[in-house]
C-alpha cells in the first residue's frame, strides 16, 4: 500500500518551491488572517464586474464570534464564508507541520477554540444558518453549502491534528460527524440527499484515515451513493421552499442537476460536467473512497472522468472550466483562451483528484498532471508577493477588450487583494503550502519508493532516506543519495518533456526499464548515489486539431513550465507576432535574476505582420513581415509587473 | 434637396433582389400574419437557451383584440409584442406600394381597423399596459417600451398611408401624437423623459414628413433633447417603483444609462455605446431630425457616432453589437467572431442611420455601408424560404461548442420559425421589402440623380427616367438608358470593390471626375446610353491589426458579397484550413445554379494542417500540410442546407 511521506519527513530545500513555502508562511498566512479578521486596508473585489456581492469586509472570523455569542451583530458575506477560515486553518496546519512555530500555532489554536465555541452542542456548525437563517438549516442543500463548509472543517481538523495533535481538532470533528449521522442517511426520517457542493466526502475520509471511525467512512459512502440517485432532489427542494415562501437562494441555471454534478450517481459518471470545482472535489472523493472500499464501479467512473478531463477538457496550464456560466466544464475540446474560467480552485481540485488516482495506481500520467497544475495553473493563482490572488486564470488577455466587453467581466489582469467569494486565496495557501507531499511516495511493505518530482529536497521513511540534490527547474541534473536498510526498488518518473534521460548508479551507467512512466532501479540498498541527467528542450506545443480555439496556434513548453508572452517584454502587440514550430525549437533560453526571481526567459525568432491599412477592413492590402524577437516567460510568473496583455497560444507562421 | 424616389417609381427587375421582394410578398408576409395570429404549427424559440420567456404563441393580434374589447383573455408575450404587428404592417405597406394587391390590402386594412379599435379615446395605445398593467402606464420608461411601440406604429402608419392613402392611418397617428403631447414635454406636470428604447423619434419624424404637423417635429426634438439630460432619470424611475412596491420589470445591468443610450444627451454623443439597436435607432433619428432643423451640434454627434461605428465597431458583414450581454456595443476593435451578437435588427438600424446620413450629405461611404449590410448582415437574417429567421448573425460557428457552452447559448445554427422576442423577423420584412429605396436618389431642384446601387431596375422622377440593365451582382456591366427633359448630372457610385471602372456615354469612352466616391456625368439630356464596366475581383481582406479576433486571419470579398466557408462544402474541418492572401486573389469563381439559387462559389487553393497527435497536447509534433481546395459562398446564403459549421475569417498561411 502506497503512502504519502509525512510532511515533516519530506523537506524541500530548493530555490523554487522553498520560496513559496516561506512566502506562504511569512506573508500569505498572516495576511489572510488579517483579511479574515477585517483588516481595513484590504480592497475586496467581486469576481465579476456584473456581480454585486457583499464586499465591504470578509467578516469570516467575526461570524464565528457572533455564532459563539462572543460578539453581537449579524452574519456578513457569502453563505459559505466559514470555509475561508477552515482553508486558512488547513494551510496553517501544513505550515506548522513543515516548520513548527509556537506563535503561529497559538494563533491557530485560538481559531480552533473559536470554532469549538461556535459549534452547537449537537455538533452543527455553520455561522450563516446559526446566525442568520436558523429555520433554513438543511432546507437548501442546493445552495446552502453547510456540508461543504463542514467538509472543509473536517479537512482542516485532520491536517491540524496531524500537525499539532491538538485534541480539540478531533473533538470538534467527532461532534460534526455524529451530528451529520443523525441528520443524513438512508433511514426513514433522515435526509436522503447530499450537499449541492461536494466536499464533505473528502473531509469525512480524511478524518476516517486518522480515527478509523466507521461512521465517517459510512457517511462518505452514503453521500457518494445518494448523489444523483433522485436526479430531481434539488429541484424538489427548491420547489418546496418556493411553495413555503421561504427567503431562499434559488439557483437559476438551465441544467441544475448537471451544474450541481448530480445528474446521475457518481459510480455511473462517464465524463466531467457541471461546475468544475464541484466535479473535481467529487471525483477526488470518489477516488479516495476506493482506497477504502475497492468499489470497482466507482473506480471505473473515476478513470472515465480522469480520461475525459485530461484528454479533452484541460488547458495546457492545467486550468479547467471553459465557461464562467456556472464556472463549468463545457464540451470536449472546447477550450477558449480568453473567456474561459480556469478557476484556481478547480486546478487545485484537479491536483487532489490526480493524487488520489496516483495513490490507487502509481502511473506517471497522474504525476504529469500534478506537475502541470502545480507549476502553471495553480501557481498563477497568486502573485509573487503572496498577497494578491487570481480567481480566474486566462490564457490570453487583452486589456482593451477586457475593460469594455462584459463577456470578459470575470477576467482580471491585476490580482486583487481579496474576493467577495474568497474560495481561491486560502485554497492556494493550503495546496502550495503542502507541495512536498507530491515529491516522494513510498510503499514500505513492497519496499518501493517513487521519485515523482524533481526538487532539491530530502525524505525519510521506514528504512530509507533519500537526499535529492538538484538545481531543477533551472538545471538538468539530479543526484539522489539513497540510504536504505533493505533492498528497495527506486522508481524515478521519466518526465514526458525530457530527452536523453540517463541514469548512473554509483557512477556506472545504468540501463533501466520503465514501467508506467517510471524508470525502475531495483535492489537499491545501503548507500547508493543515483545521478540523473536529462535535457529540457524548448518544445513547440500544438493542441489536438479538434481544439478550435488553438487552430493555427502554437505554444511553448520547457520542462514543466508552460510559457506565455507578456506585452511588457515585447515591442509590437502580441497578436501581431507569428512564429513557426521550428522557431520555437531553436529558441534560446536566458535565465535572468530579475524582480520576478530567477526566470528562464525564452527568446524566439518571430515575425510581426504589418498591414498597410488605416481603415477597419483592407482589400488586397500590402502585407509585410518584420523579424522580431518574441520574449516569453513561464506562465506562473505573469501579471506581476502591472497591467500587461498576455498570450499563451501564439499565432503560427 | 435630395429625395427618395417613391417606391412605385423605383422598380426592381433583377434576379437577385426581385427574388426577395417576391418571397417577402408571397411567403414572408402571409407566414408572419399566421404567426401573429397564433398559427398552431409554429415553434417559437427563446433567443438564448438561458432565457425562459413566454413562447407558446405570439398572440400579438389577439392582444389587440383583447385591448379593443373584442376578445376576452389577458395579454401574452413580451412587453413590446405590439411592435411585431406594426413592423409587419409596415412591411405590407411597402409591398402594396410596390405591388398593389387588393386581397393583401384588405387584410392589412382589417389590422389597421383593429389597431384603431384598440386605441384609447385619448390616443394611448399599448396592449400590455391597457390589458395587463394599466396602473404602470408611463411609470417604467426604462423597460416599458410604450413609446417604442408607438414609434413603430407611427412608422407603419406613415408607410401605410403612403402606400394606400387609407385615412385611418393618419387619424390613428394624429391621435397618438396629440396624446403624447399631453403627457411628455418640458412643461410642468409633463414627463421630462424619453423611452428607454428610442424609436418614437423616427415615427414622429416620418409622420411629420407627411403631415407637416409641427407637434410631431417638436416632440421628436424634445425626445432627442431630453434623453440623457438627467442621466439618473431611469434609475430614479426604478427606485420610485421599487419604493412603491410595484411589480415592475427591473433592468439589472452594471451601466443602466449606457445600456439605454442615455448616458448623455444625443447632441453630446461621440461614440456608439450600449444596446446596439437602441443606439442606432437613436442615431438614425438624430440624423433625420437634422434634415428638418439643421442642428449642427446634433449633426456633429451623428458624424462622430458614424465614424466610431463604421471604422471601429462594425463587422465585415455589417453586423454590429459585439456582446450578447445587453446586446451591445463594446470597445473599439473588439469584434469576436463566435460570441458576438450582430442582431439582424441592429444591421437594419445601421442601414437606416446610413441612409439618413447619406441624405444629408450624399457620399459613397454611406452607400458602401448600406450595400454591405444589405447584401450580407441583413440578408443573413432570413432563410431563402423566407419563413425562418436569425436574431444573431455569427461570423463563425462550431456546432460542438455551441451546443455545450452556454456562452454560445444565443448563437443558433438553424434559423428558427419565430422568437419569443420577435423583433427581427418583421424588421427583416420591412427592410428588405423596401430595398429599392436605396438604388436611386434624386435632387430635382439641382437636377442631380444618384445611381447608388447596381441592379436591373428602373426609376422615374420629375423630368427624368432611367432604365438600368445589368446582370449584377453576377455580371460586371451596367447599361443606363437615361431619358431626361433637361440637363441632369448623373452621379454613379464607384464601388470600392471594383477595378477598372470605365464609363461610355453613347458609345464614347468618357473620362469622368469623381466626387465623394461618385463618378460625375454632367449635362446628360435627352436620350443617353451610359455603359459601365468594372471588374469584381476576388479580394483578400484583412482586418485592421487592432482587431485581435482577426489576427492571422484573412477573408474573402467579391463585389458586395462577403464570403464564408461552410463545412458542408468542405472535406476537412474548417479550422484546419490555411490560406494565403495570394491564394485568395488567384481563386476561381464558379457561378452555380443550385438549390440555394444562383451562387458564385469561390474555390481557393488552401492547405490543411495535420498534426501527428492523438492526445490533447503534442510536443514537437510532426506537422504536415496537404493541399486542399476550400470552397466558400456568399455569407448571406449560409445556413440554408442544414446544420453546418461556418467560418468567415480563415486562418492565414
Amino acid at each position: 500500500m502506497l503512502h504519502q511521506i509525512p510532511l515533516e519527513n519530506a523537506k524541500i530545500t530548493d530555490s523554487f518551491w522553498s520560496f513559496y513555502i516561506k512566502n506562504i508562511k511569512e506573508n500569505t498566512i498572516p495576511y489572510q488572517y488579517s483579511v479574515l479578521n477585517n483588516s481595513p486596508s484590504v480592497t475586496i473585489e467581486n469576481e465579476n464586474k456584473k456581480d454585486f456581492f457583499e464586499n465591504q469586509k470578509s467578516n469570516a472570523l467575526e461570524n464565528f464570534r457572533v455564532a459563539a455569542g462572543m460578539s453581537l451583530g449579524g452574519h456578513y458575506g457569502m453563505i459559505f464564508q466559514d470555509s475561508d477560515v477552515y482553508k486558512w486553518l488547513e494551510a496553517v496546519a501544513y505550515s506548522l507541520h513543515i516548520n513548527p512555530d509556537k506563535e503561529l500555532q497559538s494563533l491557530a489554536d485560538s481559531v480552533l477554540e473559536l470554532i469549538a465555541a461556535a459549534q452547537n452542542e449537537d455538533g452543527y456548525i455553520d455561522t450563516y444558518f446559526q446566525v442568520k437563517e436558523p429555520r433554513l438549516k438543511y432546507r437548501m442543500l442546493y445552495s446552502g453549502h453547510e456540508l461543504y463548509c463542514m467538509g472543509h472543517l473536517l479537512e482542516a481538523l485532520a491536517a491540524y491534528w496531524q500537525a499539532t495533535h491538538n485534541k480539540t481538532a478531533l473533538v470538534i470533528a467527532e461532534k460534526v460527524i455524529n451530528h451529520i449521522d443523525t441528520v443524513f442517511g438512508y433511514e426513514n426520517g433522515k435526509i436522503q440527499g447530499s450537499d449541492g457542493h461536494p466536499e464533505i466526502e473528502l473531509g469525512l475520509l480524511k478524518i476516517y484515515e486518522i480515527t478509523q471511525n466507521p461512521t465517517a467512512l459510512r457517511l462518505a459512502e452514503f453521500f457518494l451513493d445518494i448523489r444523483g440517485k433522485n436526479t430531481e432532489f434539488y429541484a424538489e427542494e427548491m420547489a418546496r421552499n418556493e411553495k413555503d415562501g421561504l427567503p431562499v437562494k434559488m439557483i437559476k441555471v438551465p441544467e441544475l442537476k448537471t451544474y450541481l454534478v448530480a445528474h446521475t450517481q457518481p459510480k455511473n459518471m462517464t465524463e466531467a460536467v457541471g461546475h468544475a470545482v464541484r466535479m473535481l472535489y467529487l471525483a477526488a472523493a470518489m477516488a479516495r473512497v476506493v482506497h477504502h472500499n475497492n468499489d470497482s464501479d466507482m473506480y471505473s467512473a473515476c478513470k472515465a472522468i480522469w480520461d475525459n478531463v485530461t484528454n479533452k477538457k484541460m488547458y495546457i496550464t492545467g486550468g479547467v472550466g471553459s465557461t464562467t456560466d456556472g464556472e463549468a466544464f463545457t464540451g470536449n475540446y472546447d477550450l477558449p483562451n480568453d473567456i474561459m474560467y480556469c478557476e484556481t480552485c478547480a486546478s487545485i481540485a484537479l491536483a487532489f483528484f490526480a493524487y488520489d488516482m496516483f495513490m490507487l495506481d502509481p502511473k506517471a500520467e497522474y504525476m504529469d498532471v500534478i506537475e502541470r497544475v502545480l507549476y502553471n495553473g495553480i501557481l498563477s493563482g497568486a502573485s509573487l508577493d503572496g498577497i494578491h490572488f487570481f480567481y480566474v486564470n486566462p490564457l490570453e488577455v487583452n486589456g482593451r477588450i477586457n475593460d469594455e466587453n462584459p463577456d470578459h467581466g470575470h477576467v482580471k489582469r491585476i490580482r486583487p487583494q481579496w474576493y467577495s467569494c474568497a474560495c481561491c486565496p486560502p485554497n492556494f495557501a493550503r495546496a502550495i503550502g503542502s507541495v512536498q507531499r507530491y515529491i516522494y511516495t513510498a510503499d514500505s511493505k513492497n519496499k518501493e519508493v517513487y521519485i515523482n518530482l524533481f526538487a532539491d529536497s530530502s525524505m525519510a521513511d521506514d528504512g530509507i532516506k533519500i537526499v535529492q540534490s538538484t538545481d531543477f527547474p533551472y538545471g538538468n541534473t539530479v543526484k539522489l543519495t539513497v540510504n536504505s536498510d533493505s533492498a528497495y526498488t527506486v522508481k524515478i518518473r521519466v518526465p514526458y518533456w525530457s530527452r536523453n534521460f540517463s541514469v548512473n548508479v554509483n557512477r556506472n551507467h545504468c540501463e533501466y526499464n520503465t514501467e508506467n512512466g517510471y524508470a525502475l532501479l531495483q535492489n537499491v540498498q545501503g548507500n547508493t548515489v543515483i545521478e540523473i541527467a536529462f535535457d529540457t528542450p524548448v518544445m513547440a506545443v500544438k493542441a489536438n486539431s479538434a481544439v478550435i480555439a488553438d487552430a493555427n496556434r502554437v505554444t511553448v513548453q520547457r520542462g514543466p513550465f508552460v510559457y506565455c508572452a507578456e506585452q511588457i517584454d515585447n515591442a509590437v502587440h502580441l497578436a501581431q507576432y507569428r512564429v513557426a514550430a521550428e522557431d520555437i525549437q531553436n529558441a534560446s533560453v536566458s535565465v535572468e535574476n530579475c524582480p520576478l526571481g530567477r526566470i528562464p526567459f525564452i527568446d524566439i525568432n518571430a515575425v510581426t505582420e504589418h498591414i498597410n491599412c488605416n481603415g477597419l477592413y483592407c482589400y488586397n492590402p500590402e502585407i509585410s513581415c518584420e523579424n522580431h524577437k518574441l520574449r516569453m516567460l513561464p506562465y506562473y510568473a505573469w501579471a506581476n509587473r502591472g497591467d500587461s496583455d498576455m498570450m499563451v497560444w501564439l499565432h503560427q507562421k
